[in-house]
């Protein structure tokens, strides 16, 4: 369990706890003398560290492995840094990734336990069979828990999945509260299965990066493969509802350019594309104001999900 | 006013009432003699009508002119049809258009009031001040009751402009209640502003067409031109705040190459662009469903609009 | 079994034999007096057929049915037609569809029987098990033999499909051949598998449509779960083949705009896209050649799935 | 007023005068001694300065700050630098932007009259009152006279928008002169105000930015409201031809794309667009080709403009 | 040598004169006579005829030809047409073309000759020489007096494309007095060779189509052709310029997507793409507004070229 | 005559013998000592070299010299670099080249003659006279056997060229076997001349870089003069088969916007297509793949010319 973090490091302290190595490079010194600059990170923070005696302790570990880390804080140029006086690597074991990463505001278990709740309540029929035998397959939840809704785009923490899915959920309950002519469990199963694939496409467990697997099909397809392992073993699952599940997973990017290859053909298929879209845009957003709150202008910097700068929000 | 519409015509009726000119042509019957064969319409349909006395009686009158028609209804193979016997041209004050047309299942008078009665339990504001002015300014009010949302995408029917509003200002508070951080009477505002300009694109007083101004400018322009009109007489507007509205009028189309030389800037202008996509789409779907009800296929044809065939409901 | 086909009858033919009703019509004569006017189609081409006692024999039967037709051949403004005396509605299991529509020229026992054979010849190994236990599955054979390889841009007629992949095949081991660094059997995988939702995305016993199914998810999804299902009986499997089987028929439209929601990621995938491109575009300029051969111009007509004309051949 | 200007500054020179700061950052030299490395600009050029006494001389300027420089020149690696002795800011009352940027051969005020003079050539009618009124708006005329053309495309300079509007007068009565039918006071109009907007779109007195308003909205909505207040001013301006003058001003990007609502819909409207786009890249390449005159190669570096290299004029 | 014109033709008029076939079909009359409904058009205009005995006389010409007709003018239902009494196929060498198209209202020879006048205006030098061998070669100078400037989207009338080169040219010099800097020989040179391939990729003397070369290669890559043959001859033309010029042709479609593999990349190509665009799109609306002169509404029908409607001129 | 290589040099070979200069920079040493920092380049690799007698020594070469160097080797920071003594510009004719550039690893000469004997197989006819005209003539020939395919895209060294051309004249004799109906001399003579163009598009004596007439007119112009020109001594070449040879160089990037001012309207114009395209980027493949091989990922970095990142090979 991890004992230090980075963010109440000053100088003076001592510390022997882990860390993930976000970078490492092998430097000379003006005096010609070489040492290991390590980029250090933990769930809350960054930090710079120096190995002096590296020819000993640069052994087994390498960028994007997760190490125990003894040493003391020091300031350099008025920044803090660890001096290193030992270092090892850890075994995956030993690590819970929520150390090591961003993560959701809240308890991803709680929510997970909300969404779970809006399913049970559910009536009894096929998609809530399927949605609970998805949602409660151990293996998936284990990492629905976990997931991040995105690389970098929104979402982009551990849990982030989690948040998007069930503020979807809520949305969706009132866009079908407001259109009454929708299947509102439709609706519901859309928004839960849609990114489902999200969950092996990407890697979260070292550093956030696709998989193999991802980089080759995308979450759209691997989502499918997944509710349809589920859907086979659903008794007398109608192959209409089936078809059309499937139809809502693979057009929920609205455009083939976007990687749909089907634009949604039916109003629950259209409201989960447009309810995805909204939900993914505001967090991006909110995100970039939260990164440029410092910034002197009445802009963000550019947005790279939406293209644009944003107007700074303020009181008028 | 009205006494006679088209749906309750049967053979053996006789007439005298009012009508649209659809179309007007002159023809030669098989005996050589000239008639015109004309296409009248009411809000409850389409007849077709025969003129035999067409030197004397085709005076005054064309295609898209209101008509005071006198005669009988024959069968004419299975099909009812008018046959003249008077025909005159009205003036524009005998008219009432809601009689012509097709129009809201609502009352115009009912949903408008709605509309206000929820922008009156706004805070106080120079939004609510600016609201008020528009929708309580008698001439905007007179066409915003009659207006339809659009020519022929969706709500393409008097009175569509204000169930498009009245829907949106709906799902508006219910996001504003979702999603905390955004500005609830900006989105409100929008909501009732984005659309405004179609007032004045269309025509629909005698059909539905664009005006010259509406083909030159389009509503998003025109549309400014009456908001910045209201702005003008309201003391201390403040400035911040003329440039969001107007930001958000002016991007709620989303993209370039759908006419908005502006992309959403800031939160609330990006849920005014989904929400009004979605609205828009889903009640394009609804009327192609109704009017392919009786299509024996899967599938809708082609919705124009969304560039598609629909999948038709039913139940699994 | 059929007798009779279109392209022998001549007038004063009499026949009892089977058609599908390609369009269906009733219409009045100069007399007044009513009668179908029905297009009849059979492999061999299409015929007109007039029924006068429509009242009497009018029954049980609409467009793309198939029907027994009892009458004889007159010819009418110098064109043969049936005149019908009897009519009625086969059942499906009297009807082989082949005898029906447009088919290929090589049998496609013959043709399935030269694959089968390409793909025992290859060495034993978890591609050779998965192809085998896919094209041997007597479900997917049957459609395998029939399918078209689209509804009308290259290929269409039945037996298309493998003519179309028993084309590809020879010219995947030409280029497997030329560069040898790629991977024969992954090719040969591709190249059999790519289409193979088509045997679900289309309808082709009565007519050549799009399925419900084969609307909303479209061939490649389609045929992603055909293959997973094969995937899953094959105990070991490797992983990495698998993702790679599978983005190679995500992949092979090349590109986003065209369906794939990948692009090719390595060497196999890219040929693949590339041959099925040019056998599809090349066999599509065959058709045209083929249907504009009178056409007095040096160009044919446009032809829809390359948008442009095409040179004719000529000796020069 | 400004005394010394940077072209004119060599080793040795004592002097005491203002410039805009244009970066400003803090540094450690190789002594460990902290310094503020400068650059400062006037309209002749920019020059490197460094405050040494750093610590009691960093007071109450930043990046964008106009500043008054007391201080000599020195040589450093061969290149003239400041060294500074005092630096205060100063009030923008104390400035002239036209000292500190590029600005236009050709005096603003004699470009001003000219064009002045040539709509007080104008026949009387409601676009001769229009345009006078505009351009003799005093507000309006001090920032016509003093902003660019654009950000960093074309006429990027201070007066670039009059040198522009002046050279498309002339073309544009030479185009009339060539076609007869086109209405030659429209054209006028069209060229005169097709930018206007850019007088608020863009900030340029303190440095070339968009303002908050601009990023907004756009040179064309902002424009759109400048000539409509000053339309509300003449009674009876004709309702048809104040359509047409905001289609052209709507329409002068010539594409959606390019943040025109509406393309051209009349010959006057299509003669803007070309001319103001014949005469920014023509601009563009000619300040390209300035730009690069010492560049070793028959072409330009690439125009971010033009998304091209430009062949470099040469006599043949 | 054309005797009677179709515009001057009465009810009652005796005539023997040429036409050419736009269109020739068999029918049959209701009397179960047989006879050919013939399209017969000239330069003044399109008249129907009927050849009633048609066993007779329907030999050797078909639709394209040009024939001599025999036979008398008749009223039917109000609209005069030709009774052909004999009819029979003319050699081409009685044929001028000009008798039968739709032809510039100005005489080619005057407007060749004013072309050739200002190009003899030009200083000696390589360029004068080459744009005079062009246009001096007899071969080329018949052609490019007869040559529309397109197959219908602008100046589609014989001598069309001397109109928009005269146009151009005096355009051109006007454009090179106002930008002093620009070679106003090269922008001449550009002006009257751009679209020279025209000559050789339209067919225009029975019809205007396309050539088999000119829809193989397109007009750009035939013009390099011609003009590379004309560059042979000229001894010690400069290299430089000569890939200036070919640039030019190339270029003047100033995009990919148009037809252009190369944008302009230098001023006066530049000038040509921009000119050459303003000329054709002002001519296509000139000849929108002739077409839709009688039309009842403010705007034409949709121009296929500019795809949009056109605001027809009137006074304000 | 090249003495030593720079992947041969080790610390302490003294070396007299050429290199191209692929940089060179004034640089001054922490002692305040200027020196110049120079990029050697031969066609084994890269090596730093230092001047450090730069005041005598930096005389009459710049980048893209070549030049004969003096000096010795030693090691910097664990990396060898060359320590100059003496240094002269060497005259073009003392160069190879091949022996600065990567080439390819067959002989030119070889494949030349492969290429050669490929041609003189071919049956007598006007295309075996074309072929053999344009590879033997000398000045071609020279050029062709030294020419990259492209700057960077593919084949990019001296010789791809040949190599691109002979995999395709290879698999062009394939996919002719395969498709019997198609022109086997008309794809050799399409696969032989569609990129001869960059013998002149490209200069590759000094660098590779554009020519001023590649960057103006691109290889598929270019080409199509060299062809005419050969063309034009070929008596009696039928004029529709010139017309074809021409449109399959115009048409073989495919589309448009591709610089492809047609698309192929022919089968053999598709094959050359097609054939291009994928060798081209299997080629840009391998290359990607051996510039990666060493990388830490399953996948290679982003493929500039496919935009994609590309799976790594490797055993399942």
């Amino acid at each position: 369990m991890k004992t230090h973090y980075i963010a109440d490091l000053t100088p003076g302290t001592r510390l022997e706890t882990t860390f993930l190595i976000q970078s490492k490079e092998r430097k000379t010194a003006s005096t010609g003398k070489p040492f290991l600059d390590l980029e250090l990170r933990d769930t809350s923070g960054v930090i710079r560290a120096k190995v002096w005696d590296c020819d000993r302790l640069d052994q087994g570990f390498e960028g994007d492995d997760f190490v125990l880390v003894q040493g003391h804080v020091e300031a350099y140029k008025g920044t803090p840094q660890v001096v290193v006086s030992k270092i090892r690597r850890c075994a995956d074991e030993e690590i819970d990734p929520r150390d090591y990463f961003p993560r959701s505001a809240r308890d991803p278990e709680e929510m997970y336990a909300e969404i779970l709740g809006r399913l049970e309540r559910m009536p009894e029929g096929p998609l809530r069979t399927l949605l609970l035998a998805v949602v409660q397959d151990p293996e998936i939840a284990a990492k629905f828990k976990l997931a991040p809704a995105a690389m970098s785009y929104h979402h982009a923490y551990l849990g982030g999945l989690l948040v998007h899915v069930l503020s979807l959920i809520q949305l969706g309950d009132q866009v079908s509260d407001h259109y009454t002519s929708l299947r509102r469990d439709l609706i519901l199963a859309g928004l839960v299965l849609h990114d489902l694939g999200k969950i092996e496409e990407l890697s979260f467990t070292r550093g956030f990066r696709y998989t193999t697997r991802g980089q080759l099909l995308g979450h759209i397809t691997i989502g499918l493969e997944i509710v349809r392992a589920k859907l086979r073993d659903i008794p007398d699952f109608p192959a209409a509802l089936k078809d059309q599940i499937e139809h809502i997973i693979l057009s929920h990017h609205g455009q083939l350019e976007f990687g749909s290859p089907k634009e949604p053909m039916f109003p629950e298929a259209l409201v989960i594309h447009y309810l995805d879209n909204l939900d993914s845009k505001l967090e991006s957003m909110r995100a970039q104001y939260a990164a440029d709150k410092d910034r002197a202008s009445d802009f963000t910097a550019r947005n790279p999900a939406l293209k644009r700068e944003l107007l700074k929000p303020k009181l008028d």
